[in-house]
């Protein structure tokens, strides 16, 4: 029997290996370049600053099993909305509806919140995934490409607003 | 000369008649379901009440010419991000660079909040847009899809958590 909690400050070593897992599934191992204080500030924060994210953690007895790592977002259409970041469970197990559990309790979680819609992203290649979200009712969101500003870029834009004046009131 | 500047809480119908006008050009004209009301709370809350979203708007005299919302996100590969959830200019002010002043104020908080990385969403069939992202230097992420689960499908998994008994230690 599963249970799922939600995690705490001292999870971070254990978040960060999960996330690291899930990253050698996703075939980007080397991609996870977040170390485990940012991951402890950014998710389980002094009082008074902004926490950027929250996290679930699923146990099959004293053993970690999986993950659901999620954070509100806004729709312009339909207002306040929940983002899944990561949902992982660990292949040993897989198939004891764990997944499921952790989905439902975000979603519980939207519901409570009053959110109107949840959303997170798939890897094309990742059929079994696509299947399972799609048996919840999920849609794929097909006309719609995700774009990614790199850091540098990033850089070079800000520095355009300086170099244009265009402030405004600030 | 444009300026731009952060949104007020009076601002309300006038960022909601930008997300109309936004979802005219989108295609999708029935879209719009948050009200007035919704978007002055989630935007422009009362002191301690949680900020869903941010908003610029870009001016050309008295008139509004265009808007930017955007909100915080977390990738768990690369920490804190924004996500700018909408960039439109009125087909009128267009080919002034009005576009580009507000991505770059929208890139300047960013760098100043510590964010490696801004995200949105593109639609596939709209080429000016997506060549102007990719001049910025923006990579599209194409190997994944955004999934949605929608309000009645959130409600039905929620309540799998109550059945299955799963709540773990709550």
């Amino acid at each position: 029997m599963s249970t799922i909690r939600v995690a705490a400050a001292n999870d971070a070593p254990l978040i960060l290996s999960l996330v690291r897992e899930l990253a050698e599934y996703e075939r980007a191992p080397g991609a996870v370049l977040l170390s485990e204080s940012e991951l402890r500030r950014d998710g389980f924060p002094s009082q008074g600053d902004e926490r950027y994210f929250e996290c679930l953690i699923a146990e099959e007895g004293a053993e970690a099993a999986g993950f659901a790592l999620f954070f509100p977002v806004y729709s312009t259409w339909r207002g306040r909305a929940l983002h899944l970041e990561d949902l992982f469970v660990r292949p040993r197990f897989r198939s004891r509806g764990i997944g499921r559990s952790l989905l439902a309790r975000v979603a519980a979680v939207a519901i409570e919140r009053q959110c109107s819609l949840l959303f997170w992203h798939v890897l094309d290649w990742n059929d079994p995934a696509i299947q399972f979200y799609r048996s919840l009712g999920a849609e794929p969101l097909e006309d719609w490409t995700r774009m990614r500003l790199p850091q540098e870029a990033l850089a070079a834009l800000a520095g355009d607003t300086t170099v244009q004046g265009d402030r405004g009131g600030s």
